[in-house]
């Protein structure tokens, strides 16, 4: 196990992609407190390329709520130890200063419309901020030479589809891959929040994967969905505030109103899901 | 004198770029209705780079009045001219579909506070479509080989300045060059508008330059600018209506108020400058 090489500057980062000339790249932009989600980020990348790069970076653009920034876990030691496991080659982990050296953006990338939805209606600004960085990072970390992949996971699926939108819409030179929701054993996607539940909040969490697993099945049968009988299994758990369970049009993120109740399901859809459990803010999605 | 080699779609490009594999590129976008200035930027990039591209689209994003978009110059042909004539390797001429394929962007790269002022105050969403469809340029005629370059006339300064500030935020891995304003010999700055002035009109017009070397030779010698004076020439044509003659910041286009007027000017400053003759629209500017 190699420990990767670990850059601090934009001019840094340059020299070592300049240096390397890899036939292809993958890059993983993450904010670190990274987990086996993470991992398979980078399992992904190191299988399909020579040369890995992620970067570790706290993005206070993105943040609505200043105190939930402050707190945002930073483990970069233990992060460098998982990123060694998974063979990454380059950590790009630089400061604020790096790469907001003038302060917020003057020019920003707008999430338009599609950012006002479900996890933009609950964090204003949020995807505003995370494009604003992800525009920065796809160019610092852009190899110049050979094939250039981004990695993102599907459990953030609406900033997933935004990342593709903006790729496509300003003709970045980067192909976009997802990687599938990793889950615990008993059905919760990982996340760095679920190191704050208790035990209680734990399982009564896991109706969100149930609930989903509930309405994926129905669809795969081409039933009628039904979808309050998933909201239903929320009503049942005191401890799980519902915020949204629908099912969307997976490139518009418009609900498939017509599609959800007592019609047999056909085509092509995506359930995104968040709720709320002991305060803590937890989202989940499956296509269908 | 070799003709350039006309591309039509993004395919096109990339595999007209692949295959140059040039130790320097310069790229200059224009929207056509190429004149003498143009000339200048294409001159500036053939004398810097090994490969020159330039493109060619009639962006309609950025007309605010559909009017204006319609009855805008399309002259293929002479332009090419012109591009050969002054060495040009590379010319990308595609449709409006080859450029947003699934109409405007959802993602938009927004143009701000800085975007909102002077040529942005009078041309709503001016800035924005201009910006949305750079941004997609800059990224389609990238070489991703060697020394990347762009060219843009200092004619269009509030422009100049987005774009210098969208490749900073956006970290594109692009030099923007700035090409110094062409002018007639009397003084009037080159524009494809200016074609639809009468001798009169024209007469009238070079009020616009004589006033900008008031102002900037006091500049120069460190007087009092009391730009009110400059102001006061427009007030002797009739035929020109002012809309805005002011000295601002170069980096923020913020009017440097206290340095107008009566004490001796120091540090740096730009005037900018528009005005109405016979329903055109005409803009200048000096850096002093």
């Amino acid at each position: 196990m190699k420990t990767p090489q670990i850059v601090r500057t934009r001019a840094q980062l340059r020299a070592a992609l300049d240096a390397a000339r890899p036939e292809s790249t993958g890059f993983v932009p993450t904010m670190g407190a990274l987990h086996s989600g993470h991992g398979e980020l980078f399992a992904r990348a190191r299988a399909e390329n020579d040369l890995v790069v992620i970067s570790i970076f706290v993005n206070e653009l993105q943040f609505n709520d200043p105190g939930d920034y402050a707190k945002y876990p930073r483990t970069l030691e233990a992060d460098v130890e998982l990123a060694a496991a998974a063979g990454v080659d380059l950590v790009f982990a630089p400061d604020a200063k790096e790469i907001y050296p003038d302060g917020a953006p003057l020019i920003a990338v707008s999430s338009g419309k599609l950012g006002e939805l479900y996890e933009g209606a609950s964090r204003p600004g949020h995807f505003d901020g995370m494009l604003a960085v992800v525009a920065k990072l796809l160019n610092l970390a852009d190899p110049r030479h050979g094939t250039y992949r981004a990695y993102f996971g599907q459990k953030d699926a609406q900033q997933l589809l935004l990342i593709r939108r903006m790729v496509a819409d300003l003709c970045y030179p980067v192909q976009i891959c997802s990687v599938p929701i990793v889950r615990t054993e008993q059905g919760l996607a990982l996340s760095s929040r679920n190191a704050l539940l208790d035990d209680d909040q734990r399982h009564a969490a896991l109706v969100i994967s149930r609930a989903i697993r509930m309405i994926a099945e129905r669809a795969a049968r081409h039933e009628p969905l039904n979808i309050d009988d998933a909201i239903g299994l929320f009503q049942m758990e005191p401890l799980v505030e519902l915020d949204y369970f629908v099912v969307v049009d997976p490139r518009t993120l418009q609900e498939l109103a017509f599609n959800c109740q007592d019609t047999p399901f056909t085509g092509e859809g995506l359930i995104l899901v968040a709720a709320v459990v002991g305060g803590v803010r937890l989202i989940d999605n499956q296509p269908i």
